[in-house]
């Protein structure tokens, strides 16, 4: 028996297609020694139709139980009739909640065969490599009172954006520790000049730098500078720490920067289990993608790369994620174009599954 | 005795040697029979310096009386250490809530003779014009509950969204109504997956669209989604409106694909005043600089350009307006660039007070 367990959830859209070629990757390695014990299940569109909630309340035990969660997308048009408190999005905040997943980790890479698909000037993205850390379980994503009621003869919409020090303080950490692995520079970002829980934010982390990671070159930053600076030049960043709104809209400027969101990966992490193991959950930048989706067009490359990242975060096997970050970048090398990267010379266009097979064919 | 009237709040950094050149600008339509009462006063750290708040009473005071206001810019590293509450902004969001300044305008424009001073490609930006409409005066910015607080043995730092009906109706139709003047299309953009205040600013923008605007075509996009389109493909746009804090990220990114901080103005609304003309402040989107202040380097076109949204918009002279903006075209297009766009062939580089009597001749 394994000692190494995935919870496998493809969601709506281009979900399913995508995660099967993930499961090819886990076979693979399966072969040669490296098994996993996988279960599978729904969420999203596709939990709503089958049992009237987009994450079954059996599903999100499991999720507590496994070492990994791998999701595909979820969401699509014939969703957007359902009441918020059952839209598709809620299964997947619903699982960030209650496993406690509060690091989001978003790299922002630019592969050097695809820089062409920026609508940034080559200079500007090419080797471009960042991290963003964004806090996922707290902020006016959770926080209480909110809703809509009525005052005198109006409506009024309300949300509370809340960060206790201790929320910080771990997001923080978690953001800390990468920089150190990395380029050793982390810049935070919030607003302080406006909000007083970013008063707070921007405090929590500089106590954090100044106690635990006086080796890590930390810098602070208005959250709209933060916006215009990643469009000027990304290449100045090392690693971002922010909340989970600003997290939010950054890190998707910051993926699309890159000019390919099939290929961006992510991951959130939570608190160490008993045996030693984050919390996790992995899924890749892009959406459902209804448009094309069961058409073999979608790029699997995303998903897989959330799995490799789960090599490294969840179990340790740091080499082997390497291996399989190497399969993907010699496929594109060769030329190999799902049809999202389609459109410049010299190009091999593949299907979904021709994508993944090639890419097992390196491994 | 002239019934225009303009205070002008030079405030910090560059701000003052800006605002000498639209004085230039605005002497010169006084000597062609278009006569303006100006009056001058302190806002931000200046304002602090003299009176210890970022904001007299009595400045408030005469800009609630005035045509319009022109501000400068506010801000500088000496005062970083003040306390939240008489930080320079604090004065700049007095003026916008006490006005009532609910529609901020923001256009960005890329001015194809800088079109290279963009990050973006040349494609990409080259003839891009839109506008985003910010909510100024609620959200975030102003909600109440708000502070930082104990609780139990920790800080909590606590900020409310919160949109009231007609909040989020008033500035819509501001919205709508540039889109009739312009391309007909409007994509409002909020987070209604996640946000309830964003359901309510989704239901109220397609009901004043659907009874008031059905020449309008209007979109919805996540503000997340918003991000990464602007940066993809922002020609996409026309008129995008959304609130003051989405509105804070998105506007400075949208201003940062053109390249050129140093040519955007930007104009603040509010009701109309008795005498029709609406409450309102001009002022450029670059901020104080104070690394270059002082040293003729600043460039003065963002605010020239925010003067002419003043002849637009308070004292309806859109031809003059329209006079002064080819002015400024037509300097750039001899090559004349302040030091802010150096750096390409075939430049002449000028100061803050050459650029401004430059402008002048033209006219
Ligand atoms: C689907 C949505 C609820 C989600 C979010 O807003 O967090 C998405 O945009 C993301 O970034 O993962
Ligand atoms: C200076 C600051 C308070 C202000 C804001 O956040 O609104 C600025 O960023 C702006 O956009 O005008």
């Amino acid at each position: 028996m394994t000692n190494r367990s995935l919870l496998i959830l493809p969601g709506d859209g281009i979900g399913p297609e995508v995660m099967a070629e993930v499961r090819k990757i886990i076979d693979w390695f399966g072969t040669r020694g490296l098994a996993f014990h996988v279960s599978e299940d729904l969420v999203g569109g596709a939990a709503y139709d089958a049992h009237g909630t987009p994450l079954h309340d059996d599903t999100m035990a499991k999720a507590q139980e496994v070492d990994a969660v791998l999701l595909g997308a979820v969401g699509g048009p014939k969703y957007d009739v359902l009441d918020f408190s059952v839209k598709p999005e809620r299964g997947l905040l619903r699982l960030r909640k209650e496993m406690d997943l509060f690091a989001n980790l978003r790299p922002a890479q630019c592969f050097d065969a695809l820089a062409d698909f920026s609508s940034l000037k080559k200079e500007v993205v090419s080797g471009l490599d960042i991290m963003i850390v964004r806090e996922l379980t707290s902020g006016v994503y959770f926080g209480e009172p909110r809703g809509i009621h009525v005052e005198g003869n109006e409506r009024v919409g309300i949300n509370t954006q809340r960060y206790t020090e201790s929320e910080i303080d771990r997001v923080a950490r978690a953001a800390f520790d990468l920089a150190r692995k990395r380029d050793g520079r982390l810049c935070s970002m919030e607003k302080a000049n406006v909000m007083e829980s970013g008063i707070l934010w921007r405090e929590v982390v500089q106590a954090v730098g100044d106690k635990d990671y006086p080796d890590v070159e930390l810098s602070h930053m208005y959250a709209d500078a933060g916006a215009m600076q990643l469009t000027r030049w990304p290449k100045q960043f090392d690693v971002i720490v922010t909340d989970n709104l600003f997290g939010d809209l950054l890190s998707d400027l910051a993926a699309m920067l890159t000019g390919s969101l099939g290929m961006l990966p992510s991951a959130s992490l939570g608190a160490p289990m008993e045996n030693g193991r984050p919390k996790a959950l992995y899924e890749p930048v892009h959406g459902s993608a209804p448009d094309i989706a069961g058409q073999g067009k979608a790029n699997p490359i995303a998903c897989i790369l959330s799995f490799a990242m789960a090599l490294r975060y969840s179990f340790d096997l740091g080499a082997e994620a390497g291996r399989l970050e190497k399969a993907v970048e010699d496929v594109l090398a060769d030329g190999l174009r799902t049809a999202d990267l389609l459109g410049k010379e010299g190009a091999t266009p593949v299907s979904t599954a021709e994508m993944g097979d090639a890419i097992v064919t390196k491994l």
